[in-house]
Formats: structure tokens, sequence, C-alpha cells
């Protein structure tokens, strides 16, 4: 048994790492890291701020900082290369199969990059040339170019001897490619009955007719579809239908994890590439940004208040209960909004599910709506006493729930129709929706009826 | 080629449906489901309301849907369970594994249960029996009981022989498992290895030490393992070494994806079975229960303007800047509180990591805070020209803006403590504190120095 099994949950890991860091032992260390796999090293580094991950990637053994680097996030990947020559740079690539290769090279310097570059063994330099050669977020930058490719016709046990002979099958392979003359592919074959079918029998017999994509299509899209139909890999033809790769679901499932991931930090202010170790300056640059749009947002509601000093002036109960109007709106906007989120992202609103989807969000936003409004209402009277008071509130609340379920529904559907990513604006300009919206139907009704 | 692979996205599909139904034609729509996948027709059913959906079962092969009634969304499977008598239930499960079993009979009431599970053949009654023996959230409950295995000493060749008069793979496996006579785990051997080695190797020889879990861990720690080591499968071994059966990725990502879209549905305020299709009742009731804790939070807020009465009294420029103080605040707390949510669930948060974390929160909220203190301060400066205003809410957002992002740490940090899902609570608790903090200092300061 392997000696990291030890520990139930990577916290402990981490305890223990760090009780090994209090009084460094440079051989401790060593150990330590000799026992762990690459993903477990790159996932242990991440839990780290810079100043400790920079000593810890001394104790690092050499042969394994390159697969480290290729599967760290992009912005601990940077930060390391940064600090390299060419000459170690290339000392780090040997080895590393194309699509690693890749990674790592495409943090470095230009400089740098066509250095190593000419370093590279002619093959693994054709088959980044080839990644290098697809836009960054479609399928053939993130498929394996590798496969191994049959004849039809063979039997199954000579496809068995010719994988033997030629040592062809790695870690991740599942199946074996039919595919004629001309690389157009026919068919996959799969690990499991290549070993459980009649070994004389050919492989086109057992064949299975493959999903395929093709190496333009949007990564994105592809991870939805390898999710959604929980395929462990898919080959990846090109416009002609040859075979150029084969996408796996492991690095694609990576893309939908992290694609919700976004949503959930995009939807707080956060940006994508911001982790809990991100340092100081970096964090406060870029949450900057959403304060700022924050900013701008605030002082708009603040305008429209501005607007009702009269009224503010001579009833301050009004500024007692306004944040009340807009909280309930915002807090009902935003419910709507992470679920049609989520829908979009899943590709469950098309057609007539979006006039249903209205439909529905217009009479959850009015019975809540009414309910909210009544007990805010009641609230109120027992509070201030005052029958005016409690009509202009109920009407308020109610009026700005039903706009703000609303708002959740058409402000993402607008935003993807003009092909913004309703994730990344989508509550901003919903917050502004329903301070507004809140603030103006309290202080305005309020002007109307009271004053 | 299959029929569905001309739906580069699962949009156009869904538009092809939407027109089939327009104008129901029968036979159309049987085939159109004949010609999808289980997974297929699975994310089809939860792409469309309650009523279009009851209309969607009946074009559903037969002997399809006991398979898509275990994928679908719980909610859909209880609703249609519900309808059906025993025999019906009977029918449905014929053909399934244990654990799609399980997940069906879950749904049903407890009559119905006891007699399905009467008519279950002995084999599948007795793993189903063991699934039911683990508690709901544990390894054991969610593992395939069913593996391949083999004693030590045996030669390659002879494990495919076995393999093939048995019939012994399924579409998922991966590997077998080398036992003794106890059924002790000892190693395993993928089918890569089966194929690519010498086959008069014994197994022994090529065996892998694997990691395994303990059948009674927790769902939630094992997905976040097998996802940050990247483990197609892992086998599961009781207290005593025994294999018990493997964990397939495949169902444990789904697990850590639904992790995420909890997390994101939770800050927003949405519960964790609410998906786009959720009727309007039961989206209302759900989230009526997130609005009700919200009103307390905005009352609170209102209660705590209420105590300056006499300061908004004098001077309304107060009720015009004050939402300005509370959404800053609460902007950056949510950031803060979405990156140690995250940072939490990743099992980053241990020991030193957390010191440092605060020392983080504390400069980016100090800086950041600083930044736009001085932004609202000069803004608010050149629209009411008074000297005191000014100084009041540029102190008052500094102020807010730092316990907002120590907040964020400090409040998920706690519930964690006290065993309580940061997400589920960790918004509301938060947007109360930077509200009553805002309004506290600007309302506080304001009585302080300029009345």
């Amino acid at each position: 048994m392997r000696d990291d099994e030890k520990y139930t949950n990577s916290e402990d890991q981490l305890l223990h790492l760090q009780n090994l860091l209090d009084d460094p032992d440079t051989t401790a260390l060593k150990a330590y890291f000799t026992e762990l796999d690459i993903l477990d090293i790159a996932r242990t580094l991440e839990s780290f701020p810079a100043k400790t991950r920079d000593f810890l990637w001394e104790f690092i053994p050499d042969e394994l900082v390159g697969a480290v680097l290729a599967e760290v996030d992009e912005d601990i990947r940077a930060d390391y290369i940064e600090e390299l020559s060419a000459s170690e740079v290339e000392q780090i690539v040997k080895g590393l199969d194309a699509q690693d290769v890749a990674e790592v090279l495409e943090v470095a310097d230009e400089a740098i990059k066509t250095s190593v570059y000419d370093s590279l063994d002619q093959d693994i330099r054709a088959q980044v040339e080839n990644l290098y050669a697809y836009e960054e977020d479609v399928v053939g930058r993130y498929m394996d170019p590798e496969t191994v490719n049959v004849k039809q016709g063979v039997s199954l046990e000579a496809v068995q001897r010719y994988i033997r002979i030629h040592h062809l099958l790695d870690d991740e392979s599942q199946q074996v490619m039919i595919t004629d003359k001309d690389k157009r592919l026919l068919g996959t074959l799969s690990l499991i009955d290549l070993i459980k079918q009649p070994q004389d029998a050919v492989v086109d017999a057992h064949m299975d007719d493959p999903f395929t994509l093709n190496d333009q299509m949007k990564v994105s899209d592809a991870a939805v579809l390898l999710r959604s139909k929980e395929l462990p890999f898919v080959p990846v033809c090109d416009s002609d239908g040859r075979l150029v790769g084969q996408l796996n679901a492991a690095d694609v499932l990576e893309i939908t994890q992290d694609d919700t991931d976004m949503t959930l930090k995009h939807l707080s202010g956060v940006s994508n590439e911001e982790e809990v170790f991100t340092p100081v300056l970096r964090s406060a640059k870029s949450r900057g940004i959403w304060l700022g749009i924050n900013l701008l947002t605030a002082f708009l509601a603040a305008f429209v208040i501005g607007q009702f000093e009269a009224a503010l002036d001579q009833i301050v109960a009004l500024a007692i209960l306004m944040p009340v109007v807009a909280s309930m709106g915002g807090i009902a906007g935003s419910q709507t909004l992470t679920v049609v989120i989520r829908g979009l992202a899943l590709g469950q609103l098309a057609g007539n599910n979006v006039r249903w989807l209205y439909n529905k969000e217009t009479w959850v936003g009015m019975s809540n709506g009414l309910v909210w409004a009544l007990v805010v209402g009641l609230i109120a009277h027992v509070w201030f006493s005052d029958a005016m008071i409690t009509l202009v509130i109920t009407l308020a609340i109610f009026i700005n729930m039903s706009v703000a379920n609303l708002s959740g529904v058409l402000i993402p559907m607008v935003l993807k129709k003009l092909q913004i990513d309703p994730a990344l604006s989508g509550a901003v300009i919903l917050t502004t929706v329903t301070d507004v919206v809140g603030f103006l139907s309290f202080l305005g009704l309020a002007t109307l009826i009271i004053l």
C-alpha cells in the first residue's frame, strides 16, 4: 500500500507537510515528495502561498518537475518558468508528451519558447506544432494526438500481438481505432471487447460506431457533451473525417468543473484566476475592478434616492425601510439568475422552454412578492403605525420582487444573445435593476401618495 | 455514425424535439427516443417542464425506462414512481443492476418497496441489501459491488481465457482485482497491462499496488480524492481489508460537480434541488425560506438605521449615501467568502495556511478599503461639498470594507468548526455583518462627528 493512503483527506496531508516545514528537514521533505504522484504534488503546491511554494519546488524530484508544471494552475506555472533560462526549460520539457510541452511553453517568453522549440525531438515538435495550429478554445488544442490505429479485417489476436510488439498502449488508452488507408475513422474497438471477444474474430465484427467530435468544435461545448453522455473518451476527426486524435474525458471534465467554478466566482465578483493563495497585490487588483463597477451601480442607486430628497426630508421612516425593499428584490432576482445561468450552461434553455420559464418566473415572482409584501407591510405597520407607509412599502416590495424575477430571466437571455457571458456581468446588472426599481418604486410611491 | 451526431450541441437537439412536439407525431417521437442512449434520454427529460415531461415518458422504449429512471434527477424519479403500482415497478427494475435498483426503490413508498424487493432475483437482492446496509453518504453506498477477481500466480493468458469463458467484463471495467483466498486485495492489473505485457507472465509480475478506499469513508471526501488524483476507479475494501467493490470516477465526479453547483446555489439563496424546470409552487416555496431569512437580516439593518433617526432627520445626504457603504462592504465580503469556501472545498485550508489567509485578507481589505474610501469620499465631496460628510463616508467605507474581508474568512471558518456547511448560511450571515457594520459606522460616525 502506498504511504499516502494513510491520509483520509487532503487536509491531514497538508498538516503533515506543514509539520515537516516548521523545522525544515531536507531529507524528510525529499522523501515526502518521492512518495507522491504528479497530481498530488501539483495539488500540494497549489495549497501553499507563493513564498512557501517557491521553497517546496526544491524538494520535487527533478524528473517530475516538467509533468508537475504541466499540471499546476497557469499562474503558478508562469511564475516558475519566468525564473528559468532556456537551457533549464529544455531540461524540464525533456520526456514530456506533446500536450504537456505545449502547456509549459505557452507561458514562456518568445525567446525561450523559440530556443526550446528548436531543441525538441522532431516527432514531439511536429505534434506540438499541430496543437499550436489550433485556436486556444477548440477541441484540437486539448486532444491527445497519439492513438492506436489498426486496419479493417485484422483478427483480435493479431491486434493484441501488434500492441505487444510495438508497446503501444499508454496509461489512458481505452480503445483501438479502426481506420482506412486515408486515416478515415471506421469505428472503435474497446480494450474490453479486445479481451472478451473470441480472438479469431476480426475487428470489424466488434467495432462500435462511435460518437466523434470535430477538431474545430468549441472545447466548452465538447465538455458539456462528454459530460452529459458520460463518455470516457471521444475520437476527434478533422472536417475531412480523418482521425486526428482523441479527447479524454478526464481533461474535459476539468473544464466543466471549472465552468461552474467560474460561474460561482463571477457571480460573487471574483476573477476566474483568483485562488485562496493568490498573492495580496494580485488579489487586490483583480477584485478592485469589480468593486469599481459596483461603485457605479451604488452611486446610480444613490442618485435615484437623491431625486427624492423632499420625501426623505419629511419622513425619516422612508430612509429606515428603504434598504429592505432593495434587499428583498436583490435576493429574489439573484435566486432566479442563478437557476437560469445553470440552465443555460446545461443547454436546457431554447425555444418554447424559454417562454415557459418567463411564465414560471412571473408567477414565482408575483406569488412570493405578494406573500413577502404582506409580511413586510405588517411589520412596518406594527413599527410605524402609519397606514400610508404600510401601503407604500407593501406595493413597493411587490413591484420590486416581481420585476426582479422577470429580470433574472431577461438579463441573462439578453446577455447571451449579445454573446456576453451571463455569469460575468449578470449579477451586477441585476443588482442595478433591483436597487433602482426598489428605490424608485418605494420613494416614488411615497412622494405620490404621502406628500 | 449515430443520428444524434448531427447535433453539435444540446440546444439544437432540444429545438428539434420541440418541433416534433409542436404537432405531436407518435411515430416520429418514438423513433427519436430509439436513437438516443440512456443518458441522452435522461438529460432530455430534465430539459422540459413537468407537464411535457409526463407526456414524453410515453415514448421512451419500455426496456429503457428503468435505466433512465436511475439516471434522472431524484425529484423527477420520485414524481414518476409515485404514479406506479407495485407490479409496474417490478417490471421496471427487471434487468437493472443493484446500484440502479437501489436508486429506483429509494424513492418508492415502503409498501411498494417491500413488495418489489421480494420479487427480485436472489443475487441482486443480496447486493441491494448490502448497499442499503450502508449509510446514505458513505462510499459503500455508491460503489459497484461487482468486480472481476483472480488469484495470484495465474498467467495473463489464463486470465484472458477466464474472462472470455465467463463473459466477465462490463462496460465500465478497467482492471482485474488480484485477491487472496480471504478476498483480501493484493493488487490490481489494468486491462492495458493485461493486453500489453507478455502473456506467459503471471499477474503478480504486473500488478499495481493501488490506492484503496474504506467503504465507510464519506463519499464527498472520496470524491475530492479521486478528482485530485484523477483516478478512473478505486477498489473499495472493508475495515478488514477485504475487497467489497469498486468506486467509479464517473459516479463520483458528478458528486464534486454537484458540490460546486450546490455552493453556487446556496450562495445565491437557491435550494439544492431547484432546477430551471422545478414547478412554480415548489420553487416559490423553497425560495421563500431564503427570502424569509433575508427579511430578518434586512429588518435588523433597518433597526440599526432606526437608531439614528435624529441624524437622518437633520441630514438627508446620509440617507442618500448610506446604501453605498453597505453595498461596497457586501461585495468586498462576498468576494472573500467565495474564495475561502472554494479553498475549504478543495481541502486547502488547514494549519498555518489559515493564519496566512487572515493576513492576506486583512491586507487586501485594508488596501482596497483605502483606495475605494478615497474614491467614494471624492465623489461625495463633489456631490455634497460638505467636508464633514466626506470625512464620515471615507472612514465608514474603509472600516466596512476592512471588516468585510476579515468576516469573509472568519464566518466560513467558524461555521466549519460548528460543522455547518459554510456555503449554506455564509452569505446571509456575511450580508448581515456588512449591512450592520456599514450602517452603524456611517450613521454612528455622522452622529458623533456632525451632530
